[in-house]
């Protein structure tokens, strides 16, 4: 199969939001709680983050089991990879992620600011000041045939959805409102006329989005 | 995360069938057909008999897209493999999938005839007169850390479920009556004393049920 261009376990509030206001180093989704909207994920036998074995086999689990599934390369925003705005003062800051870092793949973080390119463990990052068109040309030669995943934040898929790049998309709606910060959508109907939609209600309590190119 | 040992994308007819009577060369399911069974999955992109390009991206897909994830090994039973009883007659019997079977590992046919193994594109058949411990096993050991698949058809299912050696069975239960034939249960609750269950409806019409060891 043709390589394709995927977002993947999204989370989204029930009101469209996926991060809250005020991000910091304390606070990665600002005054949401990141716990409330991953819930349904750590909850799964196969969330990226888990440490301790079990863990549920559902409905969920097929989704964080997908994560790593044919992916080659993932492309982030800046503010999915730190608190940080401007030039980068601290090459000391790794990411959110600590020494093993859950993508095993070449990442290519968007930003205006020049910085070496780093591995850590079996994740190498690359800091691009490109479009995403150009972005998405180096991540799909990176990923040598698989697929890219667009990592998010919120700007950053807005931005490919903006630039018709996305092929497929699975959004997690949570039974939560965050009320301000980074929207995602007023409704998920309103890609409708691009994409295919099912929405699958899971026994967590979460609301499975999944989009495809019409 | 260790090895399991897994039940996938098995089709159930609502009356609880697996297989119709009268399995031939001609009807691999007996009267059923498999058209039927199997039209959800024949409809996603990953359908791994798929030869054209196109397909659905929702729910059905996330599970035929799971098939071969992490799979290092598969366990059937010979009615599965082919329409033959009794001793091998016939060598030039290669299964049903043509010279490139969806498998790409070792595959273990349970049967109580002896039969050299052979290789065939990806996939390696090989022949075992074993008990359900002994033949998993050997698929383990093959498997080389990855999880194994027990293929079907029904009573291979059944008999690892009696000798309780599956962790997780996903199975399409299909709108549609078949009325005799090979009965994998009278209900899948049947199975709850053992199992978690979760029961999820498919925008396809079928309802995919999920099962995790308890």
């Amino acid at each position: 199969m043709e390589p394709i261009v995927r977002v993947q376990n999204f989370m989204v509030s029930s009101d469209g939001f996926g991060s809250g206001e005020g991000q910091s180093l304390e606070r990665p989704f600002g005054h949401a709680d990141p716990a409330v909207l991953a819930g349904w994920a750590g909850a799964t036998a196969h969330w990226p983050n888990r440490t301790e074995p079990g863990g549920t086999y559902g409905l969920d689990d097929y989704f964080t089991r997908d994560f790593s599934n044919n992916i080659g390369a993932e492309i982030m925003g800046r503010n999915k990879f730190g608190p940080q705005r401007g030039p980068w003062e601290d090459h000391d800051w790794q990411g959110w992620w600590g020494d093993e870092p859950p993508f095993h793949t070449p990442v290519f973080v968007l930003t205006h600011h020049e910085r070496p390119s780093f591995s850590l463990g079996e994740t190498t990052f690359h800091f691009v000041d490109a479009s995403p068109v150009e972005a998405l040309s180096q991540a799909l030669r990176a990923a040598g045939g698989k697929d890219v995943r667009i990592g998010g934040g919120v700007q950053t898929v807005r931005e490919f959805l903006d630039a018709d790049l996305i092929d497929t998309m699975h959004c997690a709606v949570v039974d939560v409102e965050i009320g301000r910060g980074e929207r995602l959508w007023n409704s998920p109907d309103d890609l409708l006329d691009r994409f295919h939609l099912e929405k699958i209600p899971s026994p967590s309590g979460v609301v499975h989005h999944l989009f495809w190119r019409r």
